[in-house]
């Protein structure tokens, strides 16, 4: 884990019986360190989104979407490594395909968007910086093939309207959303086209009181 | 409303267009400030809990238990003023009459506890005291007569219990609540045989995120 994660996702981590390898904050870092300690203990590699099971799982969260909301017309979707964007995708799209699907992605690290002008992945010049951390890594691979046909649009949306969302999650829902999971809310601010019966999904909330009272107090 | 209020309260109450009077926080300066209110504006008071209407309109949170969750066995829920508890009992009682319906008070404003054993309400010799600061009122004559005939059973917890309870909240099902809001969860800390097929009403939310740290950091 980045040696900057916040505190209670290092505590959610350790409560379940987890061990923690610390590394630097950065793509390099993470890979490397993630392939000595498969080395040294053997252990197996479950990469958190660009793995058929990992999406599968993810794209439960389409089909309680359309299970409890039967009358839904469009889904706004947090974009980052694409896993959970792509299982809802294909679970959606396999149930019910005139649901749109949309994936969230702040302005600062766009690479899905980029990679779908492009036709391939690559990573920014400038790398990816923006309030939604856990959006800071790059599309992986079988990710990015289920957006390319499944995804309707992708969208991009600022820090600042990140942290508006948040803010007004926090206040409004009463609920604890870290920046990251506030960017689906945050895209009904710049493209109020949008709404109607529109399922916005947020996720995380691995974020520390203090920092979230910093985003809010900022916005 | 008391001048110790939460700024998400005073902010939530201005958003929906209310003027606020503020008051010293006691029960008698928010009586006296309330009827001279009415004097000068010739306002109509709705009571916040001891009013038929309202009582009703909580009960509906009753209704949506048993519509979501039918095989409920047992619902513990916040007690102040008692009129979500009330609600609450009236609508579970006429429609599921063997499901249990529990009060949880603070244990240093357990004046709904005292007034069941003495058999009429009296205020507390020694005044309320509790982090849950809304369940520090009295509980209403309405609302005594008919948590004494429809109530299963009122029980006590501990600030400390709250406060953890509150944590617990907090940190793992990532809902901002107020400590009054978490007396339920709290229960079943105390009283693990109340636990199974029990739904815990969490109501309210409104604390500052300063506050809320404290009240976890403390714990």
């Amino acid at each position: 884990m980045p040696d900057n994660s916040p505190q209670v996702k290092l505590e959610g981590v350790k409560r379940l019986g987890g061990t923690i390898f610390p590394c630097e904050p950065t793509a390099e870092a993470r890979v490397a360190t993630c392939a000595q300690v498969q080395r040294e203990t053997g252990a197996t590699l479950i990469h958190p989104f660009d793995n058929a099971q990992i999406i599968a799982g993810q794209g439960t969260v389409g089909l309680e979407i359309l299970a409890q909301h039967p009358h839904v017309t469009r889904i706004l979707v947090p974009l980052g490594g694409g896993g959970l964007l792509g299982g809802i995708a294909v679970a959606v799209k396999s149930k019910a395909p005139h649901v749109q699907v949309i994936g969230v992605e702040p302005e600062g690290a766009a690479e899905a968007w980029v990679a779908l002008e492009r036709g391939h992945v690559t990573p920014l010049a400038d790398g990816a910086h923006s309030i939604a951390e856990g959006l800071l890594v790059t599309i992986g691979q079988r990710n990015f093939q289920i957006v390319r046909s499944m995804v309707d649009r992708i969208i991009t949306v600022s820090d600042q309207e990140i942290a508006a969302a948040t803010r007004q999650l926090v206040t409004r829902a009463r609920l604890i959303v870290e920046p990251s999971g506030a960017t689906a809310v945050a895209a009904l601010t710049r493209y109020p086209e949008l709404s109607g019966d529109t399922v916005c999904v947020v996720s995380g909330g691995n974020v520390d009181l203090s920092r979230l009272m910093k985003i809010i107090a900022a916005e």
